[in-house]
């Protein structure tokens, strides 16, 4: 299949997805902004609960729209060299790392001063395992593709891996933000969230856009003919390469 | 690539990933009757929380343990007929679906009976939406690929979306148990959740335990190395067949 021409037909409506996931993507910053500055009060770093703001805000921009957003760059940079587009790919997980690292650091201090025990609920296993998991594939995304450390056979075992494991945490990372929207909810809203109050749904149609970029994301990803066409000089170069013990072509990330 | 020799090597581990998957999925359907039935209390169809309790255990057997199952059998029974295969698919999803029904019944009565209001929480959304959109996907299986009623234009045009839907739909399952699960604590011990209770941290493991049979059904599903062979014969009598318009062979499921 290398090499045949891609469907233009299908290609025409990229555009569309990659516009759709921005809107999404752009739409859940803004709404878990809205939700922490207009119901609890904004935001400050002094342990008050105003610290804790800061962390909603950076998981959902951090782990959930920029990851997003890095992960798409494969598909909406086509034409640029691999090299040039695995850059932005690890600079922009590189901006999340850093963005979601605020935001552990946010709620780990609240907790801290408010003397409520940290990692104890289903939500904190959940992010700690995603960011634990996240933190250990950039590292490997670096040492496998980007620096010239690791042999052929070594980047064509891990690729497939690379992109697997890519996907599942970006839907770690919406799952994680669900779990953190129900239990705030719940600690905050408890008595009247049955009655359809506005913080209530707002943070239910929050939680719903979530999922929704995260599909718009893994979709465009894992759609067959929105590859990036596989170019023969970079193949030589660089990760594209014959797995030699399986006689296939490794999947482009 | 068609034709190729699959790689013995790789498939050599297939059962072991059978083999946990079933661990695993056996282990969140007891971990969950045992939740509901030593610490609430045990089953009933009465109105009673005792009526609530079947929620959890059907929903975690039926839209977790049997739709893993029913995605696992194109990998686990390679060398079957695609029909014989396709069957059972379609069997394994449709008790998937009766269970659902019958948890969802439950937990609707359940809030009949307490006269606490139906679909307010983020759980509520993310559960119903999964439950509705597995129900029009089960229709649209049986539609396009167990009877002869769609073009194989159609079935091609519509099988990487069954694909691409099927996988979507079980971390949307993992995800709302996941929120129920936490709905669950925090309504029921959100006092003594923080100190690391014997209950709060069995169904945090259980959490973690859907999360990794997702996680093996995801990777044994979307492996190259362990596809289905492909049976020319198969291939000029039903779904699989070159797609017109791309030029290529989409992927079996």
């Amino acid at each position: 299949m290398e090499g045949m021409p891609v469907s233009m037909g299908g290609l025409r409506t990229l555009p569309w997805y990659v516009v759709g996931s921005q809107v999404l993507g752009v739409a859940c910053v803004v709404i878990t902004g809205v939700w922490m500055g207009h119901y609890h009060g904004g935001y400050a770093w002094d342990g008050s609960t105003q610290e804790f703001n800061v962390h909603p805000l950076c998981m959902v921009l951090g782990l959930v729209f920029l990851y997003g957003d890095a992960v798409l760059v494969y598909r909406v940079f086509r034409n640029e060299t691999k090299r040039s587009v695995k850059i932005l790919h690890a600079l922009l997980h590189m901006m999340a790392l850093i963005i979601s690292i605020v935001g552990l650091v946010a709620v780990f201090d609240f907790h801290s001063a408010a003397k409520i025990p940290h990692m104890y609920s289903l939500h904190s296993w959940c992010g700690m395992l995603t960011f634990v998991l996240f933190f250990i594939q950039w590292l490997l995304g670096l040492g496998f593709f980007l620096f010239p450390w690791a042999s052929a056979r070594l980047r064509s075992w891990y690729l497939p891996l690379h992109i697997f494991f890519g996907l599942l945490l970006l839907a770690m990372s919406v799952g994680s933000c669900l779990l953190g929207i129900t239990e705030k909810l719940l600690f905050n809203i408890m008595e009247t969230y049955s009655r359809f109050t506005g913080e209530g749904v707002l943070a239910n149609i929050l939680g719903l856009l979530l999922v929704c970029f995260g599909v718009v994301v893994g979709y465009v990803v894992t759609r067959e003919d929105f590859r990036r066409p596989p170019n023969p000089e970079e193949e030589a170069l660089s990760v594209h390469f014959k797995t030699l013990s399986e006689g296939e072509i490794p999947s482009s990330p």
